[in-house]
């Protein structure tokens, strides 16, 4: 398996384009992705009971087991809308499969950036009018996702199954609101593989727990969180069937792009100046690493600690003890950027100066041993920073 | 009932004091509440699995249903030492017996600061030493629970009950590490009036559940929080029994006392600029209007917004819809700083520049309505701000 450059457009068959709809002051703001052939395909939605428009759309249109184009918006939510909201998403929609030519039921529609605003429509139809299939500048696209986001979140991955290069390709945009069960993200995945919907559904199932839901920034489950996978089958494999080793390669691959850009929208979280990845071992049951992990890269302790570079491990061991996860208080080891701060519950004495030009790194490792059993687990967030506050105090308005 | 001016030490027999035991660089570290005869007794204690070394000592202390003092220290939480740690607790229980003249085990240790450092026990022994409850200034004693807090918390109440005059003082540290389930926030409440430990700590526990429970600074709970209450019975009242008259009066009083401490500590959290009290109504469950109620005032995206002056309340629709709670998402009113921002789910229009005149204030009420039943529970936070952002990044080294 290997890593190329490209565009969420990599895998044969797919197109992607963005315009400047002004939903949003400067940036690029709408875009589509398309494959020529309707797609096998799968969708994990936001937990939040308030979801958004075009949420409630797209779990309908999942149910119908195809899809062939996914329109995004960003700047307005689309959320709390009402049945307006749920029009325009719906506009969005036909006015789209008007312009591909495709079935309006196969087509999935997302939004991310305020709430409880309605869609200006003029400017959505404006920006589809201006949509491109055949610019050929797919690199648009990922930029026209995001909202607070620094930089673009893609990779493209290859490998050969069934005796075919198979290419998957992932974008999101992530940023605030970021506590997916499924986060505002937004993830979109395209492969030219062969598989089947529901396979592809349960595959996607399975690895979101272990990835975009082990992501946190903010501890706010958005409204609007959607991933979307289509799978177009141009590759030419012979169908990716349970239990085989093509599965278990397709797998590993998807798994990859969802953890690579799970990452990604951690480290770019708001105001975010490092990168924190925690791994819990040692656990006797996976679940209960996860919720530890989690709880603790979700700490605005364990977060603003990391930001000024302070070895304050008592804040781990802290959110270690009301996670809810199982564990034995006494048998705890805590190792903080490649120092063992804590062996069996007992502080370990370590030199503090250097440790804290260790924690000026990128990317700040906690790794917690509950020396329980031999399940492991891993959440990713990041710091928790003057840049967070000055941002979503003046967001709105 | 009447508040008055007055500190802990204001009801019938109990006399306070505090010291610099040089625990912190300049301010008193170490103080002690002390009743001159053995009190009824009641205390709540940290949910946290990690629990400090005198928390569970505190515990054990409780069963006995007496207690005749409490010694308090700031500056070190005594939490994640170990075995030593636990000598350590049980050293300050018992030189304060010493000195006092009194059973070991009828005295509660309390403590608060860094995380798994020892107790550095020399300079508390000079402290307890130093303690003198003749010099009458139990005023020492509220500052010396402080941590990073800036303002002393207390309250005293006055009242007629059985037709004695019953005194109730409370007094409280929070700041950080906030989110009670019991947060360290530790309050220590005394009163005159004579009652039975088992009922009062059937009403503290009952309490707990409306008050401290219902405040969060950052979400994290604490190692070391700790509620405790004395009523040493020298008012002379007949006992207080449950189901009476009295009982309701007492209990009005302890409410007031709770709800008084537990919002003055979500005023003074972290780098707070702004009181943010959430009232949730119209619940068919009170235990789900809690929920609700505490989701809203844990949100990093309201409490951001709240410290702009931002009427941003899609973010306080989007933690009602994350937060667990059973609603009907399109029956949802929104009342924030008194004027309706959302009716059944539909935005309401409002001027954007009175309403953040509105949201300068020092005490922001959020009120929700699920328009589904009668019951009603309220939640107290504060906002999140650059402030304490600073305090955290750079508290430990």
């Amino acid at each position: 398996m290997k890593e190329i450059k490209g565009t969420i457009a990599s895998p044969k068959g797919f197109y992607a384009d963005a315009t400047h709809a002004k939903l949003k002051h400067k940036k690029r703001d709408l875009g589509v992705i398309f494959s020529e052939t309707p797609a096998s395909c799968a969708g994990v939605f936001t937990t939040n009971q308030i979801q958004a428009a075009p949420v409630k759309l797209d779990q309908e249109v999942i149910k119908g087991s195809l899809l062939q184009a996914i329109i995004v918006n960003s700047g307005n939510a689309n959320a709390v809308t009402g049945e307006q909201g749920e029009r325009d998403a719906r506009l969005m929609q036909s006015l789209l499969a008007k312009k591909l030519d495709i079935p309006e039921g196969q087509i999935a529609v997302c939004s991310t950036g305020v709430i409880g605003k309605l869609m200006p429509m003029d400017k959505v139809k404006a920006g589809i009018s201006a949509i491109d299939l055949k610019r050929h500048q797919p690199e648009y696209f990922s930029e026209s996702i995001l909202t607070t986001d620094l930089v673009t979140k893609e990779i493209v991955l290859q490998r050969e199954i069934n005796g075919e290069v198979v290419t998957m390709a992932g974008v999101a945009k992530g940023s605030g609101m970021i506590h997916p069960n499924m986060a505002t993200m937004l993830a979109f995945i395209t492969t030219d593989a062969k598989i089947e919907s529901s396979l592809l559904q349960q595959l996607l199932s399975e690895l979101t727990e272990t990835t975009f839901n082990q992501i946190t920034v903010d501890g706010d489950t958005s409204t609007n969180d959607t991933v979307l996978v289509m799978a177009n089958g141009q590759a030419g494999n012979s169908p990716i069937k349970a239990a085989t080793e093509s599965y278990q390669q397709f797998r590993e691959m998807l798994k990859q792009v969802m953890t690579t850009l799970a990452k990604k929208i951690a480290a770019d979280g708001e105001g975010a100046t490092k990168l924190i990845e925690v791994t819990v071992k040692g656990a006797d049951d996976e679940q209960n690493a996860r919720l530890i992990a989690k709880k603790i890269v979700g700490s605005a302790l364990v977060k603003t600690a990391i930001f000024g570079s302070d070895p304050n491990w008592g804040r781990i061991i802290c959110a270690i003890g009301y996670s809810g996860g199982v564990i034995n208080p006494d048998k705890i080891d805590i190792t903080l950027a490649n120092q063992l701060v804590l062996h069996q519950a007992t502080p370990v004495s370590f030199d503090e100066f250097k440790m804290q030009e260790m924690l000026k790194q990128e990317t700040i490792e906690i790794i917690v041993n509950l020396n329980q059993g031999d399940k492991a687990a891993q959440a990713w967030g990041c710091d928790l920073t003057y840049a967070y506050v000055e941002i979503n105090a003046l967001y709105h308005t």
